[in-house]
């Protein structure tokens, strides 16, 4: 979005507000700019958190919602001066960080107009949603890319993965839900499958567990699969963050599919997938 | 199965049918039939799993049992189909999707049949066979494939991890039974080894929890030691997916048997499992 | 042990006992009575094992006792004739399935010697080590070897690792017990170190959770810690893994004592521990 | 520190002080006296470890709490030693290991001045930082360097994957407050934040767990994040010590910034970074 968005031909302030909010690489001040702003949005988020314990809020409340005002006004001003800066408004009003810049002082301002307090329960699931600022952090490490880069290669691979355990969690919760039944605290089919994410991931809460030796054996047995199905993700990423570092080549005839190698010399079609198999790097 | 299974000098029906049925890969109107059946599957799914919620059910119970019928005569059709679209029927009804295809309508059919209670409910374990229809997803994806392979490749590894976590987990549950004992939980050597896989698989769900001191440290050690022993099946399924993926190719010398590298120029067999070693690659 | 240990100019009666015994590899006899007696060894495992559950002892008592001297007066006997048919008996005595054989039959012995109930629990703390025979299953599979090759050469590694793992639990356990106290389940410092593996481990059984903001917050870094260090050892073996299965070879100079690589044209020491730079591979 | 910090003109006393002190590597007294130290350390710390034990300080508390000060006069002595020995006593002093023999023996000396019960607590925060000896048992192992190396490698990316956490825990958690509420446990957001730590990290104590419907789907879309996410960092490992131990090499065009690889052969300025590209090994 950044240096193509730019305001060319419009006022000189306009161009300047531009460098400041946005060019924070090559731009002294919006390097600057930046620190400050993200020290303001960790603290307006710790006020928010601190304003939902209970002992804190009865003390210091009165505090705490002068700061979040003077925090939205703030990232208000903010908001304002972005959308000025820009030649397109549309563009950046509809970018993820425009929509979070948004997203992030609605929910202040909802809860003043709206007095119901059981619909402020409601707002309140939007106002958590000013934490999504930080995720402007990332915007200072170009590094989050090769991490990014590598996940986006194997999110074929993961998705599988995903199904797969998906699949696993339903059956097995099924299963579990017919051995131990409502008397072990598995009520209901819905909350066995929850406790099979719980026991496949090896998260292991205890607020249910297997009372009965077949539910144990059975149990036991998701456990060992869990343990073991952690290293195919694990796999997936370590190769191709090998890859995007750079570390590792395909090397000779490759699938232009689904990427998997060791195909005849003559092989035009992919043995795996039937995708076209094409000559890579070659060394 | 698909393509050699094709009904070639059958009815022209059939083999429009066999294409719709079968054919995902080329034909357009066997891809819409297939997204809707995962979409009704997935839905039978939710139904099943709604219905077993006692507070759902004392209220929609009628609408998820007709919903369920609908769906079973759907499913019924929809084998018959398969059935009749096929040359060999036999292949069909004997391999992996055909066997799926049929447990996933005889439970609700078996509920007509069987009046008694106390049954009723080794009936439903059968009946919730039917989210192996969700396994059909997996035929989408291409890239299965390519894990399916590095797992294959590294079965006897993880088959030799497996006995030895097996084996550890016996003795290191034995030993927590003689120094725990039943006073805390640990009231037979199956349920101690029910706690070593719970502890050692790092899920911990602190049902069964040692409380003398000894107990706590041996506890320790088997958490220690599954939190490096998880290192063995990651690093195998790493290094087969590396293999998979075509990134590294095993060079020179290499044992026909395990496919241990580094042997030296002159080796004829393998000095770890007796194999013959053989040239690979070369470069 | 095998082949060397055989006994060549003694009775032929002792040679045939030693192929069917020992030689697995080569004799279709010895193979059938290595699977009968694995299964054996199961069998015995598993009536230990039921015979420690109480509602079964009190109905099948009797059978599981009776059981349980059979198994014990078979493997006394093979046992005897192992040490019959090597020609050195020390050696096959010292080695470590000699001395797991010895351990699997001395427990069921040593029960009939002496009365004492107290000091019975005593003696199942040796009786347990029976199921040390199932370690014999691996006989079977040369793939262990390459992952005890791999594991064997990350041992160094390991042990860093486990020293920084030790240090960290003693370090976070102390804080913790400084910070939450006896009243928070943190009765000691051993205790709080327990907790500290308990949690950096991911196990987490929460017999012991912290219920302090501040002991919280701690809690929380030992979490993640335990997260991230866990990449540690699995990186350590996944590299020795692809080193072992021949994927990938060091090349040009590399430490003979670390076997780090990256070191300049002309150095003759490493750089990291100061052990001699070799030339390996070329290619 | 070690050579160059040697006293080359002190009187003679000093040298051979500074070689047992110091040269580890060289000095056969120096390695008999570092394998000493390492003992008492040990032992000194499971004495503070054994003294926290109400039980075993009501009966050797006395005799502990002399072992206490008679390793604190030792730890003084070796301190002022050291002190001595080194030609630049501030360098050492201000050293990581010349703070950490500091504070291993001020806590003592401070449980003498300070006779207040209230303040002694705090007191123990500090003595707890006597185990930081045991660090030292680091010093001998080469091999600590390369897995230094391999992190210090990593140390951006596990930032970036840090602050993805953090950001996620902060979301996640605070909308777990607002589905699940006060009644179930999420008495503040901080609570809950602390909660998803330990879900995502899949250590899963159980004190607080979701107990509505909505709740229970969000805790285990979180387990599943939790337990794919953990490749990440295990992959950024792997990678780079597959690189420190010299096993894999950058090849070709590299950008100097993000180490990423891939560049066509004309760029200039990495794709993904804007950092120069540059040419690496060639081979």
């Amino acid at each position: 979005m950044t240096r193509s968005n730019r305001a060319r031909n419009g006022p000189p302030w306009r161009g300047q507000l531009y460098d400041i909010l946005f060019e924070t690489d090559i731009h002294v001040g919006a390097r600057v700019f930046d620190i400050l702003l993200i020290l303001t949005i960790i603290a307006s988020v710790l006020v928010v958190m601190l304003d939902s314990v209970e002992s804190i809020e009865a003390r210091h409340g009165f505090a705490l919602h002068v700061l979040e005002w003077v925090f939205t006004v703030l990232f208000t001003v903010e908001y304002a001066a972005r959308l000025a800066s820009v030649r397109s408004k549309r563009r950046y009003a509809l970018s993820f960080f425009g929509i979070v810049d948004l997203l992030s002082i609605i929910p202040t301002y909802l809860s003043l107009i709206l007095y119901d307090t059981r619909f402020l329960v409601v707002i309140r699931v939007l106002r958590v949603l000013r934490v999504f600022r930080v995720l402007k952090l990332v915007r200072f490490l170009g590094e989050a890319r090769v991490l990014g880069r590598a996940l986006a290669a194997s999110r074929f691979r993961v998705i599988v993965f995903l199904i797969t355990v998906a699949t696993l969690v339903v059956i097995l919760g099924s299963f579990m839900y017919l051995i131990e039944g409502p008397a072990a605290g598995f009520t209901s089919i819905p909350v066995a499958v929850y406790w099979a994410v719980v026991t496949l991931t090896t998260v292991g809460f205890g607020d249910i567990t297997p009372v009965t030796a077949p539910g144990q054996f059975l149990a036991a047995i998701i456990m060992l699969l869990g343990y073991g199905l952690i290293a195919v993700p694990t796999g997936i990423v370590s190769v191709e963050l090998a890859h995007a570092r750079g570390l590792v080549r395909v090397r000779g005839r490759v699938c232009s599919g689904c990427r998997s190698g060791g195909h005849d010399e003559d092989a035009r079609f992919c043995k795996t997938c039937g995708g076209t198999v094409v000559d890579v790097g070659g060394e």
